[in-house]
């Protein structure tokens, strides 16, 4: 039975799989990949033919393959079909897909049904595969302020994702503590703002490389430019953009969220957006929203004048309303769908502007899911992935174990549950430990993010899966931490 | 002031600084190293030879430096002496040490004063320092039985521990899961106990290098072949070694610990601890002695019948008793001092046999410590310092708020804490994320260790030099994880 765990090792497990203990042995000297042109396709697909070379090295360590011809085709989005079927029959294995995306899923799966003997020679047997994600948005955030990350991090990052079936990569690019973002419009943001004005940002040519490194292995990148709270960084390089907080008639020096009471915020906030939205191509903006500080606002006599005005009395949620109603229709002008955290939609009575909600708080996080749906907007889960703090990975269960569906709700309703998100904040990380800290924890979540829940509901039958799939990271390179005692037939070799 | 932060951030602590605003620069193309011989020495010293070569790529990334003669000296010891006065004054830096060991803790310390401009020229500042350790033993326990470890990824923790001043490398080779080590007297242990035959194991060549590589900066490698429990391994490759258990009154196919009655036991352990003897240097073998579960022995009723015959009653401590006694007497035939577990000590009555015990329970464990120094017998402490469980790398203070000394005893019972270890247990540590979850927590616990204690008694005063020190750990290509929020001027680069 040494074949039907190589088979079922596929990770996460696709919905249909239809093993045999029929083998046949592939030869690197005359392997090769191939595709059918569809009628309205005259060229070869840039993103095939990189991804052929790519899996040829996944699975022949030390062979190389060419074989390229460019043409070009869109991004990745919320809408791409992932389906693929693949069938490994008689020395040839045929992958059916109705988009780039889903070969590349497909491409994926039968790079792990590859096994190799103990003599070296490399196999796959005959199987039977048609798959389908049960989200169509899973994400992995990174949080490219509290630490700068190198950009290869995170293009390491991206490999890895795409391992696990990841399909969202949401930059949580810019907080408090720095602006890494070198805007072409003010680059004074991240002169002022980042860590370093040269060394710890992010040029347009970095950013265009990630989206690029991105899309080829089917991954949207999901910007966010979080405010109004989360900002101090941002004051650096643009004044009169933060409020000025008091302490009784003086101001104090210190400053709080971004000042909403301004024309000047909606102007430069306007024209920060709107090159956020032409430089990434995704057709989502993650606007943020959530911890908005009130104490800075309610110090400030100008904004409680602006409240009086506006007939706000003491309640600052209302204001913080105004604020992001205003950055929501920017957006929109812009045709950019906005998502924010779920802040946004607990403090404020009109929902209607609100398109998706990223649930990330503690406790009863289906409740929250639940009172998000009921009120017809899409949600995001993030709350049961935060793997930022350490955590034992033998407790890898925790992030396997959740069921995002499980609440009380219509069809309808849970047909806007569209997706999770692995977030990894990075107060405790950076490109030191954030490997480790993200793999294969995050591939626990991927699982239940892309299987069907009744074939993936027990944890016993997943771990050893779950084992031959962090050893399958190791061989790649991916510095994924061991769940428990053991060993794999390639350990990581350190640099 | 920026001086003054360059000057005082070695770390650990230096015992008596003298810092200076009056700078030189250095220039890699006519900087050198250069030692005055002693009387007795007529010839260069590889060890410092070695140091120079390494400390000029350190103090100068890019530059190569080569002046190699060679010359043999013998190996670092727990007597050696660490002492060393280094003076930076005109121009020149004078160092001055006992011993060759000195010279290195000397040479690490300069590396940390020397600092790059915004342009990119060096400095290093005018000083005095006179330093020694607090404490002679200062050790890391690698555990290579629960997951392999690559020959690569234990130097690069030799390296950082000299980066750290820890002195010892306290190599936990074999335990239950795994036996890696290749004995030469009997190669049936790794052939059949090792995870792997080849690939997981460490040949004779990969011990001489790793003996090798930690004596070039001044690490003794203490083996640990910890028994009677924790051998479920050995069993495989050595048959009648262990205790068959039984169910009733038949063998139930499982082992329990090493058979303590058989006298196949002791000619087998004395063969392997002779060959360890030679293999390693050190003057101290630690021989474990932790965790023996006594279910299996009270099963046997081979077992049974010996107790009864040695007058042993049920007490089955005094049957492990009578096993270690054995096993210290022929350590100590092979010139050898023995470490044990604090288990040894706590069941034990007769205790004068013993030598050296680790403490490492958790719980009052200075109270252990006094126990073990009121019997007269030298102790290390490790308990406070267990890094293998993952914990938030901001709580480093946990392992910097140690005070080995204190507890109620005479002078000459504080000298008996001859130093401390922390622990890395390879439960869920592979290479994968060692060096994360090492550093910075045991630089933490260096300090303590090499330090005055209460010129080190500020964690506020503390954190500042730490965050320096990891930012130099990272420019060395040590894979330290953030203790909080922030950025190094060179952040780690993934491969």
């Amino acid at each position: 039975t040494q074949w039907l765990s190589h088979v079922s090792s596929v990770w996460p497990l696709p919905q249909i799989v239809i093993p045999s203990p029929e083998r046949y042995q592939l030869k690197p000297q005359s392997f090769s990949f191939g595709y059918r042109r569809n009628l309205d396709t005259k060229h070869s697909c840039s993103v095939l033919d990189a991804a052929f070379k790519r899996y040829f090295s996944i699975l022949f360590p030390g062979y190389t393959y060419a074989n390229l011809i460019t043409f070009s085709i869109g991004y990745p989005n919320q809408d791409s079909s992932e389906r693929y079927k693949l069938s490994v029959f008689a020395g040839q294995a045929s992958l059916n897909a109705e988009t780039v995306w889903g070969s590349l899923r497909g491409l994926e799966t039968f790079s792990q049904l590859v096994y190799q003997d103990d003599f070296g020679s490399y196999y796959v047997n005959k199987t039977e595969i048609e798959d389908y994600p049960q989200f169509n948005y899973r994400g992995i955030l990174l949080d490219t302020s509290r630490h700068y990350l190198p950009v290869q991090a995170i293009l390491k990052t991206l490999d890895a994702m795409a391992y696990s079936k990841f399909n969202v990569f949401h930059w949580h690019l810019v907080d408090d503590p720095s602006f890494p973002y070198q805007s072409q419009k003010f680059p004074d943001l991240s002169n002022k703002g980042a860590f370093h004005p040269v060394t710890h940002i992010y040029t347009q040519s970095d950013v265009r490389r990630v989206i690029s490194y991105a899309r080829m292995r089917g991954i949207r990148v999901l910007p966010e430019f979080d405010s109004p709270g989360h900002t101090k960084s941002w004051g650096k390089g643009q004044s009169e953009l933060l409020t000025p907080c008091y302490r009784g008639d003086t101001p104090s020096g210190t400053f709080g969220p971004v000042n909403p009471t301004l024309p000047s915020t909606y102007q430069f906030m306007a024209s920060l957006l709107k090159e956020v939205a032409s430089v990434f191509p995704d057709p989502y903006i993650h606007l943020g929203g959530d911890e908005v500080d009130f104490s800075c606002w309610r110090s400030n006599p100008y904004i409680r004048a602006f409240m009086h005005k506006m007939g706000f009395g003491l309640d600052f949620s209302k204001l913080e309303a105004f604020y992001i109603e205003k950055i929501v229709n920017i957006t929109s002008v812009l045709r950019k769908t906005s998502i924010v955290w779920q802040d946004v939609f607990d403090y404020h009575e009109r929902r209607k502007f609100l398109s998706v909600v990223e649930v990330w708080k503690q406790g009863c996080y289906l409740c929250e899911v639940r009172r998000v749906v009921k009120a017809g907007l899409r949600v995001i889960l993030a709350s049961p992935w935060y793997l930022d703090q350490p955590g034992p990975t033998h407790n890898w269960a925790r992030y396997y174990n959740v069921w995002p569906l499980a609440f009380k709700g219509t069809e309808k309703q849970k047909s806007l549950v569209i997706g999770g998100e692995v977030c990894l904040w990075g107060e405790y990380v950076d490109a030191t430990n954030l490997s480790p800290r993200l793999w294969p924890r995050a591939s626990a979540a991927a699982e239940r993010l892309w299987s069907n829940e009744r074939q993936t509901s027990c944890v016993e039958r997943a771990f050893p899966r779950l084992q031959e799939f962090r050893c399958k990271l190791l061989r790649r390179g991916i510095q994924a931490e061991p769940l428990y005692v053991g060993h794999c037939k390639h350990e990581y070799q350190s640099g």
